[in-house]
């Protein structure tokens, strides 16, 4: 099963773009003189965060939802989320007919759980009990599931889901040969948490032959992937640290994405909570662009590389993954100034 | 000539659309559940903040320079600009190959003198002699174009800037024709300052034989537009009052936008900073997009206009015509709560 995700064909890849793009928007692939002055190579900006839903989590959810069996359909599905796949699935399930539930823990901002009732989604809270918040709503998914028979969805271990995230991945391959650039992209950078988007773009790449060396990126002190690809195996964060990258602190790689990661990245690379925000601020100025920390960490990666001594080669793309933050969070992120 | 503009037939709107699109970016038309509760109908947002320079007025300059005769090309052209039009029309001299000078005041923000050197454009400062800064820089720029044989360049008092600017509009009713709608726009909303967008969109509108009411926005404070329009002839704005909206402060409607806008406006409206405010931290939440505040005015007039009695339709369309803010100036506009 994994063998046969990590080889599929583009002939498959192809069909789940087909699919995706009937309910996805075509996210522009942008460019900038100014922030190739910054980097000091081209940049292609994949502008991801103007998705419907504000990430690109929808095209996972929606072919998630879309291959399930007619039983399955009526009866709905059940995930644990807080956070961009909770509004990416509630809307797949509105688009489809799904009934969706999600379950979030109690204390969760307001605009999380209003983002997601205003796509029909059930929302349920897990009481808190004293372990860890993330433990015990992960439980109330799984006793919901149970009870009602609701399929339970994770948001990134499933390989219908990474499927789904390969559009993305299509599709800029796609607009990136629209552009007739004479050379090839030479790396692409995404931001990795639990893996599932970087391994869908995997797909895309592998399935189209590319050349693309892709490279994920990870907020210092979340550096499971590039941990756990060096020593060939799945390993933990230590959770201690805190990041700005509330979008990617999943605990370690799912085992799925891990299967196809681990033979097609070419590297990781972490960026610090000073270097996203320096993404954003650059992103607001020369994209005009609101991306949420997560959502800039890739485009932060490649603001820094060259300075730190890493070539990423002449023609870079950038997937700037989602844009979902309340005003006041992002105005504090960005009024600053550079520190350095 | 001005009548002959404002029966600008298909045939020209076409072939201008098709000339400005081999080097604009075709901006997104967005919508969102959220905004659409917010505003009571149903928007669909031109996110033209996302054009190549962050605003519309690559369109309008790009097609000025491509008809310059070959002797006006080679010897150049000049503008007074501390705005959008500076680096609207330094990029398109840079495509065509024009040498562009830019005559801005001497104490311009040192981001807009950067914004449009990046572009190839000579930056000319005009010394301050106690009259005010805009009437020494327009003094400077004809100064030099009658000096230097240089053509002197209207942001927006010029036939081929506005018809420029009419393939917006025609690259909207393209995007929204193929929604595949089943009712038409019924309201289009844009920003005015000289007029030179609205009128370029009416001149598309017309030619297409729309139905859909064309409606300005004009910061409180100028509403010059509206009262030209009730007058039947260009009043000026008293300039005693403030506006967020800086690109929006033009004394009066430009002649030739105006002899357009007479006849095809179906009326204006005003709104106040706070609204703008309002608009700006919706786009950063609902579309995270980036606007600057007279980039967000048709935005934020379809949010309130509801609530203030004025019924668009249920259709509406916004251009969101211009994000180029600096990121400390952004923070702080939509770091506030609302005040109502």
């Amino acid at each position: 099963m994994q063998t046969s995700l990590l080889n599929t064909p583009w002939s498959t890849t192809h069909e789940v773009f087909e699919t995706v793009r009937t309910i996805s928007r075509e996210t522009p692939l942008l460019t900038s003189a100014a922030l190739d002055e910054l980097a000091g190579c081209r940049l292609f900006i994949k502008a991801e965060s103007l998705q419907h839903t504000g990430s690109f989590k929808l095209r996972g959810a929606f072919y998630r939802l879309k291959n399930l069996d007619p039983a399955q359909r009526e009866i709905g599905v059940v995930a644990f989320s807080s956070g961009n796949f909770a509004q990416g699935l509630a809307r797949a399930g509105q688009i489809l007919g799904v009934p969706v539930t999600i379950v979030m823990p109690h204390d969760v901002p307001q605009m999380k759980v209003l983002g997601t009732k205003r796509y029909g989604a059930r929302v349920v809270f897990s009481e808190p009990d004293g372990r860890p918040r993330e433990m015990v709503a992960a439980e109330t998914a799984a006793n919901l599931a149970e009870s009602g028979h609701l399929t339970l969805l994770h948001p990134f271990n499933d390989s219908d889901v990474v499927l789904g995230h390969s559009s993305l991945g299509t599709e800029l391959l796609q607009q990136f040969e629209a552009l007739h650039e004479d050379q090839p992209m030479d790396a692409l950078l995404v931001p990795a948490g639990g893996g599932g988007l970087a391994a869908g773009i995997a797909l895309a790449l592998r399935s189209h032959q590319s050349t693309t060396r892709l490279i994920a990126v990870e907020p210092s002190g979340y550096d499971d992937l590039a941990r756990s690809l060096a020593a060939g195996e799945r390993h933990r964060n230590e959770t201690a640290s805190r990041t700005l990258c509330d979008a990617l602190q999943a605990v370690s790689p799912g085992p799925v994405p891990f299967s196809v990661l681990l033979e097609t990245l070419s590297g990781a690379l972490s960026v610090t909570d000073e270097d996203v925000r320096q993404g954003m601020r650059a992103a607001l100025e020369h994209l005009k662009l609101v991306l949420e920390p997560s959502g800039a960490s890739a485009l932060a990666a490649a603001l820094v590389a060259k300075r730190r001594g890493v070539d990423l080669g002449s023609r870079v793309c950038v997937v700037c993954s989602g844009g979902n933050i309340a005003a006041a969070d992002f105005a504090k992120l960005v009024a600053e100034e550079p520190r350095h």
